[in-house]
C-alpha cells in the first residue's frame, strides 16, 4: 500500500555511494574481490548508479588504493552507471585508461575545508578541476561535481547560501553535468535545504541538475531529503547500510542509509527500481565483512530475528 | 541562523515521554530518585509537558512500580504539566489521590494489539475507558487518548485508515481532550501520515486536538514529523535521548529522540522553549545511569569529545 503526496516526483534516481564514499571512511580494509561483489550485488538489487571507487593517490585514501584492480573486475553491467571519483588530471588519466565513462570531482564550498582537504583555496581548486572536467567531457564522459560543506562547516560554522551558489555555478560553468550538494557534517534542516535550492534556481541552476547528499549526523538526513523532493529534486545520494560513518566513532558523520531512503520512497509510491529485500541482504552481508552491525535503522529492523 | 518554511507552525509543544514510555521499555531498573531528577532536569531544560509515570499494575510494568513514591517527589513544577498514564479506574483512583491533573489512557487501533496488550477487544477497551475518562473529567483533569498501531500492526500489517478514524473519534467522544496517534512499529511514511490526518479532519476531528507519536524503527520518525507539521500539527511526542527502544535489541522500536526533533525545529525557527544543550546533558547523564549510550544521533554528535 502506498500513500503518494501530491507534487512529489514519480521517480527518484538513487546515486549509491557506499562502495566509494562509504568504504573510503571505513577503518577495515576490504579485499578487492569483496568490493566487486558488493558493487555487483548493489546493481543486482536495482541500483542504477553505483559509484565504484576513487582514483585518488593511495597515500590519501589507502582504503581505495586498489581502484586499478577493482574497476576492470566490475565488467560491463547493462543499465548501470559506475562513476568514479578523480581528484586531478593524473586521476582522470588513470580512470579514462580503464574505460570509465562517468567521473566526479570533489569541491568545497568553504575555504577552510578546501584548504584542509584539497590543500588549495576554493578558486585554486576550481582551476585544478577545469582541465579535468574539460578533458573528461572531450572524452565523452559524464561529470558530476560534488560540493561539500554546503550548509555548515566544522571550522566556519553556518555557510552563507550565496557562497555555496557561487561555487555551484562555477562547477557548472566548468562543464559539470550535475551537482551533488553535500551536507558533510549533517547540520542542515529542511528550510535551509529549500532556501539553497531556491537560490540556485534564481541564479539559473535548474533543479534537474542538482542532487542532494545528506548525512545523518544529527538524524536529519531523511527529513531534509523529503524537503528536497518537495522542491522537485529527483537525484538523491545514499549509502547502502549507512556505510561511511560509524555512529560509534568520535567523528560520526554517517551517510543517509539507502535502505531508510528506499523505505520512505516506497511508502510514498515513488519509484526507484530498488528491491529493498535484496539491498538489505547485501548490507547485512557487507556488515559481516566489516565486522560490525549496519547503522541503518531499516537494515536492523528488517534483519533482526525474533 | 534559522530557515523557516512557509506554512509551518510558529510553535510546537513537545510532549516528552522519556520518563514513562521510555523507562517502561528499558531493561535496567532505575531508582525512584534518579527518575525524579530526570524529570526535574527535563523540566529545567524547558519541556513543558513531561509524562511522569504510569499507574498500571506493577505486575505488567515493573519498571514503573514506584509511581506512588515518585509522583509526590516531583512536587509542583510551575508551568510544567506532568501527565500520568492510567489503565483503568483503579489506576485513575491512585493517580487522582496523589493530585494528578493530567491523565492518559492507552488504546489500540487494531484488534490484535488490543487483545494482546489490553486483553480486550477494541470496543471492550473503549468501554473500560469510558468511566475512566468521565471521572477524570469530572475531577477537572485533562485527558489524553493514546492510540497505538495507527499505521501498521505487527500481526495485521497495514492498518486501514478508516479503522483508525473510527477508534480516534470514539476516544474523543468519550471526552478525551487530545489524541496521540502512535506509529508503534515505526512503519509510517509521510503520505500515510497526511492521509490519516486529512481523513480525521474530514470526519470532524480538528488538527489542534491531534498529537503525533512516531517511532524511529525504520528511521522515518523525523520525516513523518515534518509531514505532520506541514499538515498543521503542533503537538509532537518525543523521548529524551531516544529512550524506550534500544536500537541494538532485537525488538528495536525506538521513540523519536527529543534532541533530533529539537534540532530540526530550531533550524526551522519553530519555537519549543527547549534548551538543547541542557536537554542533551540530561540525556547523557541518563544514559550513564542506564549504562549504555543514547541512540539519539544528536546526543551522540553533540556529546562526543574529539
Amino acid at each position: 500500500m502506498t500513500f503518494p503526496v501530491p507534487g512529489l516526483p514519480a521517480r527518484v534516481r538513487i546515486h549509491e555511494v557506499g562502495a566509494r564514499d562509504g568504504l573510503q571512511n571505513e577503518k577495515t580494509a576490504v579485499p578487492t574481490a569483496v568490493k566487486a561483489e558488493f558493487i555487483h550485488r548493489l546493481a543486482a538489487a536495482g541500483l542504477t548508479t553505483v559509484e565504484a571507487t576513487s582514483f585518488v593517490h593511495p597515500k590519501w585514501v589507502p582504503q581505495l588504493a586498489d581502484a586499478e584492480q577493482l574497476f576492470p573486475e566490475l565488467g560491463d553491467l547493462p543499465g548501470v552507471h559506475l562513476p568514479v571519483l578523480v581528484p586531478n588530471e593524473r586521476g582522470l588519466d588513470r580512470a579514462l585508461a580503464l574505460g570509465a565513462t562517468r567521473i566526479a570531482v570533489f569541491g568545497s564550498a568553504t575555504e577552510t575545508f578546501a584548504s584542509r582537504n584539497l590543500n588549495r583555496t576554493v578558486d585554486e581548486s576550481l582551476a585544478m578541476f577545469e582541465p579535468v572536467v574539460a578533458r573528461a567531457k572531450e572524452g565523452g564522459a559524464h561529470v558530476r561535481g560534488y560540493l561539500s560543506m554546503c550548509f555548515g562547516d566544522p571550522w566556519e560554522g553556518p555557510v552563507p547560501v550565496h557562497q555555496v551558489v557561487r561555487v555551484a555555478k562555477a562547477l557548472l560553468d566548468l562543464g559539470c553535468d550535475e551537482l551533488s550538494l553535500g551536507d558533510t557534517i549533517g547540520v542542515a534542516t529542511p528550510g535551509h535545504v529549500q532556501t539553497l535550492l531556491s537560490e540556485l534556481n534564481e541564479e539559473g541552476v535548474p533543479t534537474d541538475r542538482i542532487g542532494v547528499h545528506f548525512h545523518d549526523t544529527y538524524g536529519q538526513a531523511l527529513s531534509n531529503t523529503l524537503a528536497a523532493l518537495q522542491h522537485g529534486v529527483t537525484t538523491v545520494d545514499a549509502s547502502a547500510g549507512g556505510l561511511g560513518g560509524c555512529p560509534y566513532a568520535k567523528s560520526a558523520t554517517g551517510n543517509l542509509a539507502t535502505e531508510d531512503l528506499v523505505w520512505m520512497l516506497a511508502g510514498l509510491g515513488i519509484e526507484t527500481g530498488v528491491d529493498l529485500a535484496a539491498l538489505t541482504a547485501t548490507s547485512v552481508w557487507m556488515a559481516e565483512q566489516l565486522g560490525r552491525p549496519s547503522p541503518s535503522r531499516t537494515v536492523r529492523a528488517l534483519s533482526h530475528k525474533e
